[in-house]
């Protein structure tokens, strides 16, 4: 909830999270740091591993991208045939290692780690109650609340435990945790964030997104149910239902933005549902131009869509410099505009004399399009049209999401007129919210309360 | 000449270095430390920039990518209204600082440095002659030997130096050269490496790439012709014919593959002559398929000429992790084959069931090709057809490019047939290099020589 | 228990840590800061502040010197009238910032942190109790427990909870505890580890040892009493007997070597008590020598003793490498003998010719003594003796000293023959425990565990 | 030229450098490694070795401590049986890894290294001469000048090179020059920096100081003359004299402060000259007193002297804080008072109502005899006399020395009387000059420019 463009080069929302837990293979945790790698876009402000043999338990934590946060040598030198990781994603300032997961512990049945995607709404009564029983917390976050639930006694294994928790918890979770001798994956009963089950190897492995399968030459087996605990061990994978499934409300920005085009999610694939947004923003928002252009990368599936759809040239007409980004340092007030320019360039050839159909994924505060467009321009498009794959994101989120505050979200303060004069574009479309839901397909549930101000799991108590 | 698959991530080849100078606006190293950004994919290992002002030159060089080399807070803080700067390839190992350029010296007028990108071949004998006279050299690096020739006394100014230095070299150069009142640019009678010239706010601005005076909002003025010397200073722009221009033989793997797309080299856009070397690939090898993919990024522009021409269906079939890369660790023999599947995923929907057709800009090895054809097939495609928008890589340079040794390169130790059962592809097609001339255009003379084995400008001395 | 030659520079015994509190300043944390710098002769692999204000508990740990570990310029900006903070002692390998302290946690009552200098012995049961009730521990240490027992409900305060912990704790503690609004010092039945109280400017201050005081203008009050509880508050202090007061056993080695010479512990100066030891050294055991030398910095106290008893000349023949030490690597079994040569060398003109006494504090496994007699020989000493300062250390300890194990131990495995052969002196006379006793006084009470194997705080459970 | 206070923890002058070379030991890389240990007290700031063998000469240098600066594992994994190395001082700010030494170059004959300590004073002319011949120098620094004179064309070795370059030079150096096949080393005609020669193993050592030879188990030899140029190479040593003897003219403080009391400089112990200086200090200025009491470490040798010449009793009544210092930041002028207090302590049974002698090796600025003298008698001082080993320091050094300027120069702004009253002592007596040279003995010309301007090397020119 705390973006804003003088803090983030992105112009998008931020995911929280991604999740991954592997049995049944020797050096584990060398798996999960490859599975992490495959995960990274969920996350780069940190990345865990916690792996287990015997009576021990490792947990390597550090700052930055998988492979600045935990050295490899070090990962391939423990043994064990269970492991667990985790990425979080990127924020400028307060982040910190004490935040970074999975976290961890020590209690009644040896040590017990735990990765957590997705937002919980009613963990200050819970921890309030335990306070009063005399448990210590170290932080103020909703995921230690979790690992303590999993610790009570009266259980008589982590699953229980698991199934306790669950019928106490409110919010969204697709959460992996691991114990001395197995590992329990767990979604709620919204099935709010993605997470899904392979083989490879006679092991097992759970995910956030099936792209980490292909990274293991996995086989994809099916996606953990709204619900469901799923827990592993190296000799096998089995099943409870944890708490009743609620209707599904899968997070509708995990096709729109998050997931990796590759990764196939509930069923459908990422790839192929943006390629829909395209074709149907078409379908709803047919312009006459001479190219169609994508915001790279996010944007070129739905580009390639809408291309597809009008038979109107596509070209990558913006290019991209793959180096500017994490490292760069928070540009002045008067290098904004450069710092845009220095990770988008035009290329002149595509765009001079042409009317230009330029799509984007979505847009959050507008900033990003408005200098874009004026680059487009600059190199002489007569033309320009925005095509928004998404519908205006006008509510916050509350399961996990950073978008920017609500004053900040140039849908919620302007009036579509009003954004296409900031923007300065001949024309501004999103996809409507039928349209998106079109695209996913009627099997998929989603949340779109970003879009519609509809909040499937409730609010914060 | 040392790459190997063990030591890179890529299998293509690298650039030396890219070089800029701007005189004329005030805090001129700010505007460097950007135009080094747009520089960046022709150099990683290491950055650096030097600024006059009055009678002070100051150095700062660092390793890794501009915005780790450099603070831009320190730059900030240093006036002077002329500048120059460096970018260094990425190499694994024996890197260091003290190879950083510009490579700077205090002599009779002062101080100087100097950037360069190319490899000159007589500096043997010419550090040798000048051992003899006393001179005390710090490395064994050509560049040095620059330096020394533009401190040898009995010249009116650097630009006279300069000339007279340019008729005793021999080999490629693109050089900036900053002196405690000018910069003085110069480029080689073969005009082997490009460098291009722009003004912008009262100021002036040379380059190895155009795509650098978009950054910063400078107006392209014109190529810098081969053997000329161009002097900048605050005040304005001067030139003379340094050396007699031969004919003009500019690498041409720059436009296949190592420039910016949105760079126009002598004349060229970099972008359109890689359209055109896909389409003209496809009027070469036509080949009836389902869908055109690009080996992302650099295959991108070629699969859509190819896709174009053939009225193919394009897709992003393959996903590029923009995550892994330069802080990754040298993978062990076991985890090549994961390595390769981390940097690129397939997408599955794309190809399940079809003939894909895979453009590629360049191979060198065909390890990446072979892993990742096995990915595709994998996958379910039903053929794999790899093009390649450039004709075989046969012959090592000798002009500052590192490509593997002939004994690493598939093209010059496999037979065509050979190289296909390699890569284990339905067929693999090179573009010819009539096809490759074409695609760059009559105007511009190219040095092919890994190509065809002609060097124009001749060998080691 | 695990020092050993290969990993440790100093061959002897090394302390647990430092603890310090002080209330009410403003900016207490750089009080504590600058306190721990006196306290750093007692821990180097770690420090830590914790300090409170209103709502807020800030936390500050890093690894080494109190210098590196925390930024004075952060604690400077943390504003707060109470603060806490810890030393722990240097070890090769296995630290981590996880065992940095203070500890700290969010319970009940807002935000506790503790400090804690010395070992406990039922930690185990307590641990597995509070398990069984649900509690989640972050480590196996013996301290976390104390952190949950005064985070446990029940209570009216945190000195309440402290004093029903002390009746239930066994073993060695001198702790400083932080709540929202107060200071708890507890030390525990036996005053094994030293506690002092002072005030200054309207603030009070609890230390390890008296030499903190001095660095704060601090002025003494008393020493805190066996089973005594202190708090702290910005308004002033109050004591109440947590637990009934047992005999006083302080550590015997405060005086012999832990504790800083300008200290003051019980009432007892260091420095006069180890000037006393060498004094009662020579009447045990008067040589006929030319000179007595010191092995500095730590026999240097009962050198001088020892020369102004026996009348004999006292010279600085060993002199300190001062840099040595810290950050150097660990040798190769070739070049320990130079590494010993490194860190101490000896002046020939004060030993050439002469009958040398040389007097150190304490010896433990020997090896060093044998290297620095070798190296006194070698310079044309007639005649080397060994003074020790101490009685033999011939028991390993249970309450947080980490002396080498017994197989280490040389008075534990050699005959005093065998000693002298050993170290090659012309004779080795330690203390007596007598004489020690007596050098310390008749009003302190001292654990000597590790010269008589009386244990007074019995074992671990 | 550049202490200050508010710089410094030391209010000491500072030494330049030390130096170091050893050639026919295998591996001769790590016994300068171990070498330049010994000489760490002479500087800080960086340390540098230079190794050669066969063709190759490789150069490591680092900022800091020997031990921080170049890694004994790296240099353990060098062959070669030649190598010299070189330690500068520690300063604060404008510190930079370029200014290391040893320097290097690629000459003629292959690679050369230099290592200087001292200060050459014609170095400016000798730069332009050479600037208008052609030559490119890196920095501003006199030593550079130095390795472009050993590269001059015309002569038959380096030796040769050398006894040139001394005809032309002026100014102070003892330095260590290494070739592609020997070690020239050469002390100024003046011999104003030590320099000494050894033998082991079948090796040859020379150093700064005799201390080095202690740690190599190396035999002292002689010292090498004013003048000489000594050449080592792995079959033995030869010597010339390079430029005809002057008068020697050592730094006198080499013995009142700068060297370890262990080594021997021009056949005097230097431990030995301190005593004498305490000795004939007492002889000018006998002051009846209970104890005698040095600040440690620099004044322990002289105050030993006071002692047994007065029959006085020693004391250490000032304790010092072996872990503040180097890596202590910059304390704010409210902190100054602690800062002093966090390095030394008084330790109150060894001052409380007694009349104190404090001996201490010089003053500079008087700040921090003002701040002990008051913490003395805020122990209980009766009296403090402050007797200081060495004459007033009333004149800046130009030869290397990095003294406080002349305004700050305590001695050469204010009156004995005003000298007293600033630090309130109840007195304070300088050594007289004719007393210090008494103490160094007849057998040593020393400059003693800092005390009675007088200067026999001459001026910068």
């Amino acid at each position: 909830m705390r973006m804003n463009e003088s803090e983030r080069w992105s112009d998008k929302p931020e995911e929280s999270c991604g999740v991954v837990g592997i049995a049944g293979v020797q050096a584990a945790a060398s798996y999960v740091w490859y599975a992490l790698q495959a995960l990274q876009h969920r996350g780069q402000e940190s990345a865990g591993i916690a792996t287990v043999k015997g009576d021990d338990m490792v947990v390597a934590k550090g700052m930055g991208l998988v492979s600045e946060a935990i050295s490899l040598s070090r990962v391939r030198g423990i043994s064990g045939d269970m492991a667990i990781g985790h990425v979080r994603y990127s924020t400028v300032g307060a982040s910190s290692l004490e935040n970074a997961q999975p976290l961890s512990g020590k209690y009644l049945r040896g040590s017990l780690a735990l990765a957590h995607n997705g937002q919980l709404l009613n963990t200050d009564a819970i921890r309030r109650k335990m306070m009063l029983e005399g448990a210590l917390f170290q932080a103020q976050t909703d995921s230690e609340v979790l690992t303590h639930l999993l610790a009570r006694p009266g259980f008589g294994s982590i699953e229980e435990a698991m199934a306790q928790a669950m019928t106490e918890l409110k919010g969204s979770y697709s959460l992996v945790a691991l114990d001395m001798d197995r590992i329990v994956a767990a979604r709620d009963p919204y099935g709010n964030k993605p997470l899904c089950l392979g083989a490879f190897k006679g092991g097992w492995a759970v995910a956030s997104e099936s792209c980490v399968l292909d990274v293991l030459d996995a086989r994809w087996i099916r996606d953990v149910e709204p619900g469901e605990i799923v827990t592993l061990t190296p000799s096998g994978i089995r099943s409870v239902q944890g708490v009743k499934a609620e209707r599904l409300a899968l997070c509708a920005f995990e096709y729109v933005y998050f997931a990796r085009p590759d990764s196939v999610i509930d069923g459908v694939s990422v790839m192929e549902s943006r390629n829909r947004m395209g074709r149907i923003l078409y379908e709803e928002y047919p312009v006459d131009a001479d190219v169609v252009i994508p915001v790279p990368d996010s944007g070129i599936a739905g580009a390639l869509g809408y291309a597809h759809a009008s038979g109107i040239s596509f070209d990558m007409g913006l290019v991209k410099n793959r180096f500017v980004g994490r490292t760069f340092i928070k540009p002045s007030q008067a290098e904004r505009l450069q710092a845009v320019q220095l990770k988008l360039s035009v290329c002149g050839s595509s765009v001079e004399g042409k009317k230009v159909v330029l799509v984007d994924d979505s847009i959050v505060r507008g900033t990003t399009s408005r200098q874009l467009i004026r680059m487009v321009r600059a190199h002489g498009a007569k033309e320009v049209h925005l095509m928004v794959a998404s519908p205006p994101v006008s509510y916050p989120c509350y399961y996990g999401i950073d978008t920017a505050s609500s004053s900040e979200l140039i849908a919620a303060t302007h009036t579509r007129k009003a954004i296409r004069e900031f923007i300065d574009a001949d024309s501004v479309c999103h996809l409507s919210l039928t349209g998106l839901r079109k695209s996913i397909g009627e099997s998929v549930g989603v949340c779109a309360a970003c879009f519609d101000g509809s909040y499937p799991l409730g609010f914060k108590e």
